[in-house]
């Protein structure tokens, strides 16, 4: 291998290492971000103005990169003010992976046993036995109303600002089990790419997930640039109470929202009280959100990830416990919606490259 | 008294009523500010570049802009980064008049009046026969039920955004009884400069108003400068559905959150997940809220609108039956809370002038 041809490869790598490196840098540098933007990306074509320098040149990416630029041109039929450019995002497996299981599944395996200590009884109680034994199939064929009392549970002792911290830390400590990564690397570099791409065109840009809304709000700023106030997600009752003469947030034994199917467009209406002009998903979990934002009047977007890259993802659809993908494939496809497929649109799928 | 003297003073008027147009149009044209905004004023001492020319220069003057300038400075103990700095504002009273009674009552009055003709069984129904008869007394007696009821049924009938659309045109042709002049423009001078100058600071600026969310989202972009998804309210449940096979959002007839006294914090975490680090009230709806904002590290700032002018608006507090200020005025006194006297602190009241 120590020839010359090596040689040369090798500095061709390391170059063009470092201009995705720094490609991807600048757009993701991210947290101020302005509505019209002087940085916007007008020529695509040209190679050190590609927005999307992850994605492969494929007809998705030019039909993404079509529709900002129709919605955003003044005085074209298409074109949409700023404060109405709202996008939404699905989160798991959209934003981030969602295998083997829910990330936050694992957060809430992970939280139980480190609460567990204070609980023998679990030992005897199902599904905390099963949670305690990593007995997944068990805590699954449960049931809906145990594994929320499971979820509520993570939650419960401890104040709303008591929460986040646990989430952050977890966040910044926890390994995902086949690639050995934080949660929070499995990101999809060409996901974070199209969101610094919107944000550059004066998008403002929202998370809309069946996840819970105070598992994910402490590290989305960080990880995508999206700010707490624009994640929505499934939630809890909440009620202000005087502590030890402090006043704090604590969580009630209660759903508020279940932000997942017919709860996302109603997520959304609540939160953000306008309709998002694109949506993007990835699951079943997203056909009324894509199905909401698509019926308003105007040019709309609508995209699902289609998961099909088993040796650098995962591959999964119709059959999938986790982001089953079935209803809203068939409706994408009869409705001509963008259905990205992970192999042949993503150059690479995670910043530090693929599984 | 047409003499020479008379003559210069009307040209002193016009020039100075000019310099406070020029400045309250370049304080209000506020839709696209920016965090770390170029525009940010420095000098407050220096007449042009004044933020805030329609309230008197009192201590209370002072204290809001040195809170500011404290947050902002780059290097000082107090600095506030841009995403951090939340300002919240309650609406009725706060922002704009709630005198002789909330607004939105009266616009439940004229929406109950409205829909009467396909409701004959209203004419011997309470509080629908007293709504219809004007007859307010009766209606504020029947109790918290049945005037939910009521407001309830402003918006039953139809999509959150034909609502929506019902709720706008009210706002651009409905005429307040005492000043004739429109409910929007009932707003305050000085909080709309105070809206701005927080904007041009980097603030987000949110209503959390005990109000209707959905009453209030219609106008508050156009009036405030405030969009859709900074208005947090009292809202109802919603729910997704098909109806002539295009998805809407339609009102369950059953309460999402009472935005009011304790829900306020609730509404605060809910809608922006972080805490303010500056909270603006008038009544003792506002009491929870300021005590949550000004809980937090570091430094905070709570105020009072003191509605204590009878002739250029209204002067109320203790007892009045719409934002009575009692608890929260004694809070604020033991406090240090700033308490603003509307009628030594503002020199106008209203864009077009006073009551």
């Amino acid at each position: 291998m120590k020839n010359r041809a090596w040689f040369y490869s090798s500095i061709v790598v390391v170059f063009v290492t470092l201009f995705f490196f720094s490609v991807s840098f600048r757009n993701n540098d991210i947290s101020n971000q302005k509505e019209g933007s002087p940085d916007r990306v007008i020529n695509s074509a040209s190679f050190t103005s590609d927005p999307l320098p992850s994605w492969n040149d494929t007809e998705h990416k030019k039909a993404i990169i079509a529709f900002v630029e129709r919605v955003t041109k003044e005085g074209s039929p298409d074109f949409v003010p700023p404060a109405e450019r709202i996008a939404t995002f699905d989160n798991d497996g959209t934003l981030w992976s969602e295998q083997p299981m829910y990330f936050q599944f694992i957060f809430t395996f992970d939280r139980i046993k480190a609460m567990a200590p204070q609980h023998s009884e679990w030992k005897n109680k199902q599904p905390f036995k099963a949670v305690l034994e990593n007995d997944v199939k068990t805590v699954l064929e449960s049931g809906m109303d145990a594994i929320n009392e499971v979820v509520m549970t993570t939650s419960a002792d401890c104040t709303a600002e008591e929460f986040a911290q646990i989430v952050k830390d977890w966040s910044l400590t926890a390994k995902h089990p086949v690639t050995g990564k934080l949660y929070t690397e499995m990101v999809f570099q060409p996901m974070l790419e199209l969101l610094a791409y919107l944000r550059n065109n004066g998008f403002k840009t929202y998370i809309v997930s069946g996840g819970g809304i105070e598992f994910m709000r402490p590290w989305t700023e960080k990880v995508y640039g999206i700010p707490p106030e624009q994640v929505i997600g499934t939630s809890f009752k909440m009620k202000f109470e005087m502590r030890n003469g402090k006043p704090v947030i604590v969580q009630l034994p209660e759903i508020n929202l279940i932000d997942d199917n017919d709860g996302k467009p109603v997520g959304i209406y609540q939160y953000i009280g306008r309709r998002p002009i694109a949506s993007f998903g990835n699951s079943d979990g997203d056909l009324q959100m894509l199905q909401w934002t698509t019926a308003g009047n105007g040019l709309r977007f609508a995209l699902l990830v289609h998961h099909t890259d088993a040796e650098r993802e995962w591959a999964y659809d119709r059959m999938s416990p986790y982001g089953r993908l079935d209803k809203a494939l068939d409706e994408a496809n009869a409705k001509g919606w963008t259905v990205i497929d992970m192999k042949s649109d993503w150059k690479t799928v995670y910043p530090f490259g693929n599984k």
